[in-house]
């Protein structure tokens, strides 16, 4: 399994049979891969789709997803333009789950804050056609799904049967809280997955989005002592400044981000290179990456 | 995918067909499972393999791995008999990885602490053989093993064509710092895995054991800003009071703990219920699980 001497005879062999094999070429690191990337490599996201949630330690910057979820994703840069989150908690912090946030008094109709023009009820937005959308498949195995890849810089997974297509609850994902009914979210409660990735929630919730950057912000926050991970005591919850629009914020207050374009060879060699890596640490190079274990780089 | 269909189909089928089909049980959560476990589906971890880890704000239990790693297990049992943390820190935090702890001037000769009677060479213990282990394997397909299942509690991968076994890095797993050598830990520094399920590095550490409580108090704590989570100021450590070994506390000092036997029909039983969950809030049953996804209880 360790790919050294394997790359050692393919070199042997390129040079008794330099018309037959290809040049092997020298293991680079993601690392290194990434520093070679030319600039049309990457993107720079559209600020009317990313969201600031600004908390007392600093910026979380989210990529919302209309592609795969347009009415919620709608109904959020309504709420964020709207300031509903302004002055809002992260109330729920779940070991190896997820963090919530949003308005703690939503279930109480008397406490609750007014949703100003947002949509009251919004379709369930699991998951959505694979028509239309440009798909880049990783060719490893996958549990969840029977094909898994990105779409625009988000990990998916996909029935190739059925012909559908959904976000992945990895790591960072965001998500619309929902009671038991499915078109019970509208996108005011939100979650992000910070920790194993809980697949099984795939293509039962909405997901709407996922963190670029920032995540360690949320993923830190001390866990809710309550079942789920709520806190008894409002005191401990971790309050909001403000959660808003890029393209609402002036241009001089704005975070500059760029993401790695995830259909880019750029973005494949560093997957490869996470799958089999060759350096003085790994003895045995997995062959395989999950889904959920690629980083999508950002700059 | 919904399994209640084929559950009402099967409970028709039973009516009709008594004498052919099974009884078709009630859909019971993981948690239901639980409660109606006998007790001899319990089992008390031997005193002499669980870490006490006491750090301010509280316990971590860890069970220590001797039949995977005895080398390291012995080793790290005389680090605790002879104190060799106790005022030592956790001085690495990386997002969605790990956090590492012991000490922090293990690499600088003039402030190392003494390592005592413990041995300051072992040989790597990757894996082992699996012949001799009792192995309840998973059904469900992995990308990273030719088999997973669970050992004494233990999730491990398996080379099913090698006869090979090892500890899996899931949320919670306990491993050996090392460097490059593969035979360069020597359980002084420890790191416990925080964050999506690193499965990179099975059979590239050794791994010693996994947290069986107070994971909480090690994934909250606050990230390291310095490369790879470490902390460029040492007052952003977070101090370890003590690591002891149970069998060294006070009998009256101890906390009392039972983990579910991972060979019981209970254990199955809850697996299932979280492999195809059957209740109001899940409208698509996964129909898979991950060895990474599958909490062992403890009570």
């Amino acid at each position: 399994m360790d790919r050294r001497p394997a790359l050692l005879a393919l070199a042997l062999a390129t040079c008794l049979l330099p018309s037959l094999a290809p040049a092997a070429t020298p293991y680079r690191s993601a690392q290194q891969i990434l520093e070679a990337a030319p600039d049309r490599d990457w993107r720079t996201p559209d600020p009317a789709n990313l969201l600031y949630m600004d908390l007392p330690a600093g910026r979380v910057i989210i990529e919302l997803a209309p592609q795969f979820a347009p009415r919620h994703v709608a109904n959020i840069q309504t709420f964020a333009h709207e300031h509903f989150w302004d002055g809002t908690s992260i109330y729920r912090s779940q070991d190896n789950f997820v963090v919530q946030f949003g308005d703690a008094d939503a279930d109480d109709a008397a406490k609750a804050r007014p949703m100003g023009s947002a949509q009251k009820k919004l379709p369930a937005e699991f998951e959505r056609a694979t028509a239309g959308l440009k798909v880049s498949p990783l060719p490893d195995p996958d549990g969840w799904a029977s094909r898994t890849g990105f779409v625009d810089g988000f990990p998916v997974g996909q029935d190739t049967k059925d012909g559908r297509t959904w976000l992945a609850h990895c790591y960072g994902a965001l998500g619309a809280g929902r009671n038991n009914d499915e078109d019970s979210s509208v996108g005011a409660e939100l979650y992000v997955v910070t920790g194993q990735s809980p697949r099984q929630l795939d293509r039962n919730i909405t997901v709407v989005g996922r963190v670029l950057k920032g995540m360690e912000l949320l993923s830190a926050v001390p866990r809710g002592p309550a079942p789920m991970g709520f806190y008894a005591d409002p005191q401990q919850r971790t309050p909001i400044t403000a959660i808003r629009r890029a393209s609402d914020v002036p241009t001089a207050e704005r975070t500059p981000i760029q993401v790695l374009r995830t259909d880019s060879k750029t973005f494949a060699d560093t997957v490869e290179a996470r799958r089999n890596r060759v350096d003085d640490f790994y003895k045995r190079p997995a062959g395989h990456i999950d889904l959920c274990n690629i980083p999508v780089p950002v700059r």
